[in-house]
């Protein structure tokens, strides 16, 4: 690998999109590295395609190994399309979301067993992890709310669980946390948008100190 | 497991379907038992949506994960909606093509490895096993000569797949034979259909003579 592979994780409502924008403008300044920023399904036309049956509200019978199988399918798709070859060309990649969410979600929150889907997920992306995830961490309560208010209705298939379902998967992100002290950071999400930004930007740096001015 | 769980595989043009067909006539006479006969995706509609993803042949670009992880997928909700509520309600269930299939054409044909394909698809099953499987043995040359000539021009995606390909899928088969040889039986797909039928029939009758009259 010649680039850099960045995550950012954390619960539904915990700024990702936003953060990462704003992370980027931050510090696309400061290297001569290309940044590519990408999310599942990232681009890649099979990947869409899979993720519009992920997401569809209408499947509702859904099976939960159904959905983390396509989950797997999706990602396996994004990182041979997408990822692998931006790294190959040297490129910080930055991705809204990776194996660490199914973990929490399917593995977690669906019950399906973190490691029982850790495996499945080395399958997918051919043991591909990460240098560095930021974990957004925010009260699945704090950022329910704050999904309610942007897209009141417009909810997709997970988005629409419960409250105890994304409890679940909140205690699932925070025993993935755990398990990889060394790879995944923590970054309070309750703060404003500027430190938290601030908070990752730093933590970027000094992980790849190499790669910035 | 309350019904009995019978597969059929073989390579493309071993005459799968029509043998079915055939056997389920023949059958269903001799026994009490509903026969529910189902092939992937099974009529469930996410199973379809997914299948429809793998055999399109624009899909040329899919990474062999992808695929194996698509199958995995279809195959999870298919055994969830509609072959485990059946076996549950004490029905005979015949599956054209199941986990062997992505053994043979995944984890050989793919070169993902055998064991590695079979690890994904015991997640997805939840380690359902067919109790038999008939093996359709046929030479891929001469079942591909079968193929061309009755859809010439309208192959699937993975049909497409020049010689060398569907070598590699019967060798792929031969090991999973080799594998379980108390599981999987194997027929000479040479012989007139009636001799095909007749011997299917004879191993489905003396492995589940309960089943049967």
């Amino acid at each position: 690998m010649e680039g850099y592979f960045i995550t950012f994780e954390g619960p539904d409502g915990a700024g990702k999109t936003t953060v990462i924008s704003e992370v980027v403008k931050a510090l696309q300044a400061q290297t001569s590295r290309e940044i590519l920023v990408t999310r599942e399904p990232g681009g890649s036309k099979i990947a869409e395609s899979i993720r519009d049956i992920i997401l569809d509200p209408a499947n509702t019978e859904m099976d939960d190994k159904t959905e983390a199988l396509l989950y797997a399918a999706s990602r396996a798709q994004h990182v041979s399309e997408i990822i692998n070859p931006a790294l190959a060309a040297g490129k910080i990649v930055i991705s809204d979301r990776f194996v660490d969410s199914s973990l929490a979600y399917q593995g977690k929150g669906r019950g399906l067993g973190i490691d029982e889907v850790a495996q499945i997920n080395a399958f997918a992306t051919g043991h591909l992890e990460p240098q560095l995830t930021v974990f957004l961490d925010i009260e699945p309560e704090i950022g329910l709310k704050r999904i309610s208010k942007e897209r009141a209705g417009q909810e997709d298939r997970l988005e629409q669980e419960k409250l105890a379902f994304h409890q679940l998967v909140y205690r699932g992100y925070q025993e993935v946390v755990k398990a990889h002290p060394d790879r995944i950071k923590v970054v309070d999400a309750r703060q404003d948008l500027s430190q938290v930004v601030k908070a990752s930007v730093k933590l970027i740096k000094s992980t790849f100190p190499a790669a910035f001015k």
